[in-house]
Parts: C-alpha cells; structure tokens; sequence
C-alpha cells in the first residue's frame, strides 16, 4: 500500500463522502442510502471494495495497512459505510469468514461482503452489565433439529433493515468454565418470535436502518441446528477474536475523527475573526488547545500503528495489553480533542453546520461499548502485574 | 426562606415535574406544554409565583435565596420553565422591570410575568465573536418616528412561539465609545422583515418553541421609535447588567443538575450488579468517580452561594471577579460531573432512558454561552492583575 | 474575631515571619529557632498565643474562627511555628487535654503547650501500609507497673529535639474488635531502648528538629503503667479524633499556601518582562493558568470553612464525609497551584529564591498523610452509598 | 545497533550504574565521581563509549538508534554521567564538532570527548525571560585581539568544576536582524572576571560538580578573539541546532525514567501488603494508575522515535513541529508518571529510599528548561496555522 494510494482515499472521501454529511446530519441515513450506494459501485470499480478483507472478498490489506486506510475513512461518519467496512458488519465478515460453514459462507457472507445486506450482532443485555461478559441471560435450548431461542438484548447496532443477527446465546449453562458457556447463533432478522422492543435514543437519536440501535426480545425464536456459528460453547472465545482486531479498526477511525476535527479548529480559528483583522487564531489560549490536540492525535496514530504490528507479528492474543491501552488511550484523546474542537467553535461547535456536534455526541460511546475504559485499564494492569506474581481478576 | 420551603420545591420538583420528562425526552416540548401550564397553576396557587421577582410581580426572594431555590428547579430540565423563571424570560422580565417605561411594562412584562406568552434575546450574530460583543453588524436607524432593524442573529433561543424579542442593534455607529454604540429595542416576533431563517440544530437537534434557538434576518423592520428599552446608547451596559445575576442562575441550575446526576449515579451503582449480589459500587474507580463528583458539586454549590452573596453586599459590578470565576469553575464541574455519571451508567447513560445524556449533549453549552470559558478566565485575571499594575485587555 | 484581627495577624506574618524564611530555607531549622522563640514571646505579648486551645491554654477561637487564622499562618513554612500550633504539638496538646489525667497535663501538657518542649507522634510503621491503620506491629506488654513497648515506626515528624513521643502500641490484640486492639502512650524520648535509625531524607532533605521525620526502634523500651494516653483499647478512636479538627487545620493551611503562591504569581506576571514593556502577564497562558488558580483556592476555602462550620455544629463524627472531601479536595487544589506557580517563574519558581519550591516539595505529602487522597475518597463514597444500602469497606 | 546490545546497556545500567544511586542521594555528586570514572574505563573497554558521537570519537550511532539507548541511561540519574553523554556536556561536544576550528577542537573537544574535563554552557540571564532568547545583556566587545565580555548568567548547569564555559553573548546589538546580534564565545572556567555568585539550590540541593547549576558575573572577561565559536551573529543559530537533537536525547531519557518509575510501580504495589495476603495491586485505583502510566509512557517513546525518524530523514529544521512537541508532551507524561508513582509509594515516595522523590523534584525542570512548555505548544500551532495563512509570533 503506497503513499499514494492513502492520498487517494483521503481525496476520494473528502470530495465523495464529505458532501453527503449535511444531508445525513438534517434528514438521517436513509436520505443518504442511496447515494451511498451510488458511491459503493465507484468504490468498487476502483478495486478498494473491502480493504481489509482477503482476496478473492475484498483487498487484502494487512491489519496495519488497513489501520491506515481506517484513518482516512473515519474522517467522516459515512467513511467506513461507503467502503463496506462499518461496524457491526465487517466485525460478523470475518467471524463467518473464520468461523462460518461452506453453507453459511455462501448464504450468510456472501450476501454481507457484496453490500447487498446487512447484519446485526446481539450480545449486550440490559439486566447485565458488559464488563462482565459471561453473566448472560439469553439461553438457546436444543429441540430436535431446531435451536429455541430466548433472552434480551440490547444496543443492537443496526438491526433495523438488517437480514440477519449473530445471537450470543448460553447453550452450555452447566459447563464449569463460564467462558465456555455460550455460542453464537445466526438468525434472521424476520424470524417469528423475534421482537424489535423499540429503537434506543442514543443522546437523543433514534436513526434508523445501519445508524439505529434496538432493543430485542427473542421469544421462542427457532433456527435450525447449522445456524451454530463456529463450534459450540466458543461464543465467548469467538466474540473475543473479533473484538481484537476491531477495536483497532474502531481506534484508527477515532484518529481519523480527531484528525478532521484538528484540521477543522486550524481552519476555523485562522478564518474566524475577533475583531477586524484579528484571527481567533491569534489568542493563545487557542494555540494551546490546537498544540495539545496535534500532539495527542499523533501519540494516538502511533500507538493504534505500533498495536497493529504488533497483532501482525504475535497475533491478537499476545498484544491484548496493547489492544487495551489504545481502547482507553485513543477514546480518552478523542474525547478531549473533539470538546476542545467545540470549545474553539463555539456556538458553531454545538449546531450541526459542521460534523463536530455529531461525533460529540455519538463518539462519548467510545470510552463505553468494546469494554469500558474501567475494563481496559484492568487488563493492562492484569497483564504489567502478571510480571510480578499478582493475580488481578477483572 | 426556610430550609423547609426548599424542601418542599425539592419534593414538588420531584413529584411533579420529573414525570414529564420521558415525554419531554421522547416527543419534544409541544407534547408536554399543557402539563406544564397546568403545573404553573398550582405553583401559582402554592404561592411559589416567579420566586426571583419582587412582589406583586414575584415572590420577592433575595438573589441568594433564589440561587438556592434555583438548584433545585435546575434538577429537572423542565424545573425553571414551571415556574416561569427559564432563561431568556426570566432575563428579560428583569430588563423590562428595571429599564422598561410604564407602557413597555404593561405592554411586555405582565403577559411575560404572568405566564401567557413568552420571549427572546436576539444578540449573538453568526458572523461575529461572542467574546468581542461590541462587534456587531444589525443596525437600528431612526426614521421619523420608527426605528428601521437591519442584521443578521443567530442562537434566539425561544424564539418560535414567543411573542416579541429584545434586539441588540447598532444606533450609534459613530459614538467614540466602542460600548455606547448600541441600544436594545423591542421588536414583535410577528414584525414584518423579521424572518426565521431556520431553527439551528443543537447537538442534532432542532427543538421546538421554548427549546430550539432561531437564525433570524432582520430585513427593514419597522418598530415604534417607543420600543427603544431603556437610555439609548446603553445596551451594552444593560445587558452587562443583565448577565451578572443572570449567572448566578445558570450556575446554581448546574449545580442542581450535577447534583442529580450524582444522585442517579449512586443509586444505579447501588443498583447495578457486576454478578450476583456484587454491586457497581463496589468497584473502587466508581467510588472515586462518586466522591470527586461530590467534593466538586458541593465546592461549585459554595462558590454560587458566595457570589451571590457578593452580589447583595456590594453589587453585580463589585462582584465581577467572583461571577466570572464561577462561570468557568462551575460550568467545568458541571460538565466533569456529567461525564463521570455517563461512564457509570454505561450503555444506559447514553440512551434517553435517563435524563444524563439529555444534560450531557445540551449542558456542553456552558462553557459557550453567556461569554466562553476563556473570556471568564480573562475576567478573573484581569481583576487580579489590575492590583499589580497590569492592563488585560480582553 | 473580627476581620480586623486577621488583617493584623497577616501583617504580623508578612512582617515578622516571612524575612525568617531565606535562612531556612538556606541553613535549616535550627538557624531560625532562636528568632522564632523571640516571636513567641512578642506573640504571647499581643494575646495571640496557641488561638485554638481553650482559655487560660489559649485563646479559645472556635474551629472556624482558627480555620481563617490557620490559612494566615499557612502563608508563610514558619507561620503556626511561631505560634506553636505547629503539627504534631497541636494535635498531641487537644488529645493531652481531652484524654489525659491530671498528672499528664500537668508533666506533659504544661511544657508543651507554653512552648518549652516539643513532643511527636508515632503511628505509622515502614512494614504496613497507612491505609489499613489497625494493622500494627508494635506492641506493649504491661509487666508490673511498666508498659513494654517494642516495635518499628516511621515518619515520626519532629522526633529529633522532642521531649516526648505518643506511640500508637497493640496492647490487646485478642481482643475481637480490631479496632479496639490498640492505646496511646507516653514515651519519653530519650527512654532507654528508644533509637533513632535515622532521619529520613524527605524530598532530599534529612532537616533537623521539628522540620524532620525519623525512623525509630523500640527495643523493650519500659515506661510507667500510668503513662497510657486515654482509655486501653481507645487509641485508634482517639487518633481519628485527634485527626478531624487537625485536617480542618492541615487543609486550611494549605489554602493560605495555595493563596500565598497565587499572589507570588500575580506579582511577578506583572514584574517580570518578555521584553521592554510587555510583561508576562500579557500572555493569555499566564492570565488563565492565575484565573483557575483563583477559582480552585476561593474553592478551597468555601469548602474548609463549611466543613469546620459542620463540625461545630455536629460534631467531627456527623462531619466525617465532609472532612474527608476537602482532605482530597484541598490537597489537589494545593498541589495544582503550586504546580502553575512554579511553571510560571520558570527557572526561579525551581529556586529556594521563592518559598514555591519548598511548598512544592514538601507539600507533595499533603495528598499521602493523614489518609492519601485514595482513602478519604473511598470513605466519601461511602457516605454517600450507604444510603442506598450499599456497604463500602475500606 | 541489536535489541541484544540494547539488552545489554540495559543490564549494565542495572548491575553497575544503579548500585550508586543510594550514595548519590546520600551524599552527593562528589561521593560517586571516582566510582564513575572508574566505570567509564569498563565502558571503553566494551566499545560503548559516546554513543551518539560519530567515529572516532564515538560509537557513530545514528540519532535513533541513540534514542533508544537514551532511554536505558536515563532509567539512573547517574547512566548518561557514565556514559558520558550528560547534558551539557554531549551538546558543547556536538558544536565544538560541527562549528569548532580544528584548534579548539584540540584543545576543547578532545579532554572533553575523552572525559577528563566537563564544560557548561551560559545562556540564560536572571533579568530576561528565556522564551525571548533575543533579549539578553551579556555583551562581547572586541578590543584588539581580545573579545571583552560582561553580563550575568544563571543556571550554568555543571560549572563547578568545568574547564570551560561557551558562553551566549551579544557581539552585533545593531544588526537589524535580532536573531543575528548573539555570538558563542568559549571562556576557560578560571578567566580573570569570572565570578561564580553562587550555586542556585534547586529544589533545596545546591548539589555540586556537574550536579549543580551556577550564577556568574562577567565583569571584563578577556578571551582571544578565536575563541568565538562558529561564524559570529550565528549564535542562536547554532544554539537552535545544538537544542534539536539535545531535545531528542532529553526526552527519551525522560521515557527511560518514566518507565523506570513505572517498574518500581508495579513492583511495589505486587510487594506491598494491604492486610496479610492482600497486595496494594489489588486496589482498583492502584490498577488504573498503573494502566494510564503504560500507556503514556509508551506513546511517549513512540511519539520520540519518530521524531528522531522525521530528522534522520529530513533534518532538524523540518522536524521542528515535531520536536517541539516532544518536549511538552513527554515533559508532561514522565510528571504524571512520576507523581503516580510516588502516590503508590505512599510516604516511601517521599524518601530517598527510591530514586522517585529525587527525579520528582529535579524533573519538574523538564517543563521549563530548553523552552517552557507554554513556548513549544506555541511552536507547535504556528506550524499547523501557517498552513492557513496565519502568522503565529512566539
């Protein structure tokens, strides 16, 4: 992957993508659906269908590569949608791709890596608190040929419009080892029993279709038996692996975001006048604030780039540390860099005439899903203290 | 004012505005308007009419009564509206009773006071820095015997549905002081040339009546040379005025917001459980997160209530340092406060199953409005700096 | 007492204490003790001697009236020196006067507090950690009619040059309430077996006399049975005791630091040029960095008092959340502004040319004894939870 | 250069260089100078001398390879001593190497390279702000063959003790550029005129030998005109130049004490007991502390490798955003670091029994010395703004 071609991306995301965000920020996702499809057919017609994803399904890049060219699409929030990478869809790409029987492939991904549909992925539930994975309700029981499917669910990001749902169910509620308790379950979004309580307000928005978020309820919902996606009672083993490299696909995209958000307070604070003649840009309260936010998106890019390597070298397992530091540190530099984008902006900063307000408020979810900053502390401390023959349970 | 008293509003505002708020969440201020005028009879019949204005319009309290009065109205976001003392009207009300002629406040500030139609402030302008406030483009000349507005305004909040609007217009462009240039003028929402461009979507959201804020053009519009409120040439010095106690509402409605917040955190890390019979609250970061919460709360509770009481003594004008100060300590408390009751309340505190992110997204205003953060500090410094000898300007 | 005798107490500090202070900080404790004793006798002259302690000990100020004195007498290292409400003396004299009999006020008390002696207090130990105060080595067997006390202790603050010491001993260690296994007692410091390891380098500096901290053994060191301090089994409820008003003093001492160092930094912004005319507090940086510092200590000082005003009311036991807030509170607050005035005077704020960089290192404890920042936050969030019937353990 | 021969520094470090570390903090730099002189002779031997200095004077390892090795030395106070790549000595050695004529590089560079004498560098001046550097008094007249020089100096780091000083003096006051007025002139430590003030006590040590820092009076001090160093006027120049790579080199030994702080962290929370079999690492506070170190600490290495990367590849000039944000990010983690580590420690913290307390207090120089942070962030937005038509002055 050349120099170039990121220069590319970063040219065909602002003169492509970047037009559509006025329009999706006033009238929502399903105004700009359309055009997204449009743009997919270029996408592919310039061969960058699916960067991450292996030959013959998409690019191929490396984890590394891909965490660059992530950079680029997270600069706006329709980047990752138009390449066919966003999340939760390109996270169940690579389960079934892993996991996924010859039959699933061919019904389940096939459909998903070709953009034609989308999925959801239910694990979260509301009586349960995520920092503790293995406490579930949800249970699928045998019967016969059929899995029967009952529980809760929550935070399902796009299940709205979506074909189907990867389900974590506890299959296996006796076994003595509670990570091997559950599996996941592929099921159809249509299926009798499955119920959409409600979409949630995330600060205050519904959505719809991919940028919506559900509530469910599984009712004696039934599949057959070969909806068991990978080996049974690997739910957890399974979901993991997922996590891994997605959280730094999530982190270099909230690079991206800080990115754009640096360049539009530059931007603003030169064009922006105090009085006359007089830049916003001339206070040095100001050029404190754009200093700290260039070191720390840098520190950032560095540390998303140095844990992608590290994952290419070892594998996922051996860089949890760092897959954890950059959970924690990433979100906790695009927190403070958006505020102090807004802050420069002022009132500007709080409408929605630039996307700063709409990551504001959507990207505060990045210090929560994925594990908590709280969780992804424990684990670098579990994993420096190990060293020293203390045991930290999470 | 007892402490009795306060109790009683806290427990007003507990049992009968609280319950508005998922609706107000879910369907927008339209939908609970009527509850609330029907609230504002009983308030009325309680005797608890417009606590901060003198009788007969008010209650009559002193500036520190009502900031502890107005901690607890600020526990709902619904709070100051029942009782007619929300921003921009309690303001207005203010500038009306002290500047306005017989006739304005007959005109103006009885429907104002007594609850039948509402109003706007129309001062910020979308081209020009809020932190140089004599910088303003919308002019006011004297045509006979008819003021002729035109300009260019943006963040009128309450503007749609309200029945007229205090206007910051240029009438003396040439006045060798840049602060006497300016004069207020009263202007009927319903004036011809007087057009809303748009309501500004505020963190994504457009709002309605009293909750949404106006871009408006102001096109040749015409109003009686008698609109002019208070000596012509001094809208600077009135909205000066104006802002200082207005501050200390504002401040003591976030300290009533972050006190709720904190109380919701603690009941839900109570509640919350990280396994069977293991609470949220057990987890030491959530007791830290609590205790700072409450250390901060109570120091931006006392700061409030020691300005306010400067205020009395000495005058808003002697007080200058303090009101700057707590607008920049308090809105950072309040906003700290809010953060950590979100990463709490996890998944749940991003959904408007709460009213945190309700706060979180809307309250990211203070350190905005009413002069950013940065101005204040400059305030502040500047006091401080005078007594050495040191000219800051601002 | 009026504000009037707090302008003549700062005066008298700022005249009389501070031009001591370059030759501490240049040759040590010792150098200044004989002015300091000169000090002494003009105080005891003005009526001002030991203001916290009841007449005829003192001058019987109420804990809030001292807490104002406190914070003047915190301006300067040598400030409650001079008026030996130094720690520990201060503590051990109320505990003497609470606790002890006749016989020990009239052999221990009297010297004390007319300022003859000094004495210390041993409590923590190198092998356990402070956090976990019943966890205690030391131990005193009483044989006969003598106490035999052996143990390890640390941090014995004025040990050198004292003429005795209250050590915190197990004496009941069965006994089932670990609270209640451990009592006061009067050691002379000079008793046989009593060593002095050494003086412990604290920041760098062994100092001497009251401004050092040693490190001592008991080596069957023997003292008579009626040298217990207070009831057996009562020592810990006697040190936390002992520890809440001295927090209330400790904390606003930190405030008069914390204000003393603000204004240093006014004064030299406004002194000290970047070049011919402009001086360093035109820079916006410089301006903010005294603005936040404002706001924290006034803070700072809102929250003592209130606290102390608490205690009054209610009793140190009723205060418990409140004291442990400002501890943190106050320490953070102190630890941040002298952190900015440092950073300020740039290479002369690291000199001993200011009392800054005495304060920053000395201070550093601030956040550690007495319970570090990590203690009292848990034991607000204690206070707070239990309401909502959640048990925090410390 | 291998990770095997970094592995190897690092054992070094360990086993040779820390073992001093108690004698140095005991007693001073003059206690372990033969002890270091002796080591040099083993680091000869091992081919490890002068890393960064090209051959023949050193090993000639590139300036990333030297951040790394930068790092293992600055794990002990004493590692860069040992190596004799201290400050400022390693710096007058690169100007003596790239501007000296080849005879002051006879008869200053070569004692130098070769360890037997230790020089200082005189810049900074009491009267004047550093962050101007245009602005000093000390001047150089040229009489005949002589330049006469008077000024005053402060914070002579390592002039007790040196064979020679360069000297920053103004030698052009007219030259229309500001920048081109100064000259680097080298004055033997013992020239008649010479006079040292006094030794500066930082943070309470007045220290001695290369650990001190001095103030001097110039009164009349004649040196041979070829004792200017470099072209003349070029004295800021040259002075830029020597910071670049130096700001490299201090930053990566502030990683190395960091991670160092880090280590002990983590070892002592593992050892440390709460209660009989219950470490301090069991603490959820103790965990996050030790969670946000790692990360900060190693974006901040990240962050100094490719800075070191951007000038190996483009030179100093070009990386001067970069390193300019270095210095205030690094500057600011390895504080937060160390205060985290000495919040752990508790009252050991404090003492000299770690190495905390002494980096605490001697490191908070890191964000003053070679440019306040306030100046680099300014660096900083100057280069992101000029981009945008926005002159940014310093």
């Amino acid at each position: 992957m050349t120099p170039n071609l990121i220069r590319e991306v970063r040219a065909f995301v602002e003169e492509e993508v970047r037009p559509l965000e006025p329009r999706f920020f006033r009238d929502g996702f399903a105004a700009v659906e359309p055009a997204l499809r449009a743009l997919r057919e270029r996408i592919r017609a310039l061969g960058w269908w699916l960067p991450p994803l292996p030959k013959p399904w998409g690019m191929g890049l490396s984890l590394s590569e891909f965490a660059r060219w992530s950079e680029e699409l997270g600069r706006s929030p329709l980047g990752h949608y138009a390449f066919n990478t966003q999340a939760p869809d390109i996270g169940n790409m690579e389960v079934l791709l892993r996991h996924g029987s010859e039959a699933q492939k061919e019904r389940f991904l096939r459909p998903l890596a070709s953009g034609e549909v989308r999925s959801a992925f239910a694990m979260t539930e509301p009586e349960h608190a995520g920092s503790n994975p293995v406490w579930l309700s949800t249970t699928a029981v045998l019967e016969g040929d059929e899995w029967v499917i009952n529980g809760h669910k929550w935070y399902t990001t796009g299940f709205e419009g979506s074909a189907f749902c990867i389900v974590m169910c506890v299959t296996d509620p006796e076994h003595p080892n509670p990570y091997a308790r559950a599996s996941l379950i592929i099921v159809p979004s249509d299926a009798p029993g499955l119920k959409k309580v409600r979409k949630i307000a995330v600060m205050g928005e519904e959505g719809e279709g991919w940028a919506s978020h559900a509530e469910l309820r599984f009712e004696g919902v039934r599949v057959p038996r070969e909806n068991l996606l990978g080996e049974r009672g690997r739910g957890f083993a399974i979901a993991q692996e997922r996590l891994g490299p997605g959280r730094i696909h999530h982190c270099m995209r909230w690079v991206g975001i800080a990115q754009r958000a640096l360049e539009l307070t530059c931007a603003y604070a030169a064009r922006r006048e105090l009085a006359p003649g007089k830049p916003l840009a001339s206070r040095q309260a100001v050029q404190h604030l754009i200093a700290e936010s260039q070191a720390e998106v840098h520190a950032a890019r560095l540390m998303v780039l140095d844990a992608a390597e590290k994952v290419e070298k070892l594998g996922a397992e051996q860089a949890r540390m760092e897959i954890s530091a950059i959970k924690f540190f990433v979100a906790g530099v695009l927190q403070r860099v958006l505020d102090r984008a807004i802050q420069v902006h002022g009132g500007l900063g709080l409408s929605d005439d630039t996307p700063l307000a709409y990551f504001y408020r959507h990207e505060r979810a990045a210090r929560i899903y994925d594990g908590a900053d709280e969780v992804h502390k424990t684990v670098v401390a579990r994993a420096l203290l190990k060293a020293h023959g203390v045991e930290v349970s999470l």
